[in-house]
């Protein structure tokens, strides 16, 4: 091993996946397939690249083309990813997937948990005593 | 540099910082001292720690105590950030910095900007072919 | 939805995964059952609870404690994680998940693929016209 | 604050920055506007845009043009980053900015810190018992 494939893999970067998606996609009634495929999709997104197709997404996955499509039937079917059309700057119209319907359920299963916090004086004793 | 360096460095993990943090700070009136404090404030946090003292972010940071306390204060005072009481499972007391106000003008400065998608039908042409 | 559920949103926080990882899995020779895996526990990882029992993995996955162990015992066979020795700062002895080699294997499968960089000169004119 | 907003910040997307970069970037004698300037170059790198000018640069942070290229220079003298050309697919050459000798140091910097593991037998007694 050696610099070069240390700073290839700094330079490939991560994708940023909430920790909610992880915790809660079983009780969204998702499984691991459904999972992947929303990380994919997602992976795509953040590249810019918001239509892939199957075939695009069975190359990096375990699942042939045919299967592919299939989880993402399951995931229009269950409500949790919707396709849309957008226009460009050029006003070209093309389809894209979106995950905004599991983003608002997965925002929404958080909505019981909020710790309860009171606001204190907004400048605390620790900071105002090295104040003069 | 050996494996061990590497492995430590995927250890070490990442922090993730909203994109729009980076490039809306300075619309916020917020300088690069303010920036890698709250950085350093979301870090602590995302470990459990709340409440990092001033000395505690000197060490890891070109500024003494001294010039910590001010960021905070001048965090505090433009209304970025604030101190909350928290109670844990024991319903002990204790203060927290809350990073809430920043989030909120941060999200609300996106507002303007939503892309202009229409729902199409739920299950595309392309997909709906292959099944039979 | 109100603020307080995106705040905690946020505060939930991000696991960051490597690119590469989402990428690269399948020509490993793993299924997305075993990547998901591999994600949780590197989530638990990253908030320092380095042997998460398999019923704890089950209870935020689809798959039974059973299932869960049969893709931890196939991970193992795999040679892309490994069970570690731990001794914390007094000295006990405990046992953790290492994904040290998944990692490996990941930085190899990118050495192939370095770009071809040559460095110029190190204060270049754009930025040296400026200097007086 | 509606659904959309926080659909956007969700697509907006996250920067991951290494935590490692956070704790240790003034122990390689860099200051926080030094700080801001690599993650600004960093997130610019990661959307694919190599070689940010300095008026870009100066439209997302608290610094003006001139102030963006002496903060740009400094980085250049301390070695943490250095100017390299690529070429394209279509063999155009092009500068670049790289963060290579900045991962290096960081790298390197966690070299002394190896956690003393001890690899135990690969199936441990937990998993095998279940199995049979």
């Amino acid at each position: 091993m050696n610099n070069n494939s240390i700073i290839n893999w700094i330079e490939f970067g991560n994708l940023s996946i909430p920790n909610i998606l992880l915790s809660k996609y079983a009780s969204l009634n998702m499984n691991e397939e459904e999972l992947v495929m929303i990380l994919q999709i997602f992976s795509f997104q953040q590249k810019g690249h918001t239509f892939p197709t199957p075939s695009q997404l069975a190359e990096i996955m375990s699942l042939n083309d045919q299967k592919c499509m299939e989880v993402i039937r399951q995931l229009l079917k269950k409500g949790l990813i919707e396709i849309v059309e957008q226009k460009d700057e050029r006003n070209l119209r093309s389809e894209a997937y979106s995950l905004s319907p599991l983003w608002i359920k997965l925002i929404e299963s958080t909505e019981e948990k909020q710790p309860s916090v009171e606001l204190t004086n907004p400048i605390p004793s620790i900071i105002e005593q090295n104040e003069e």
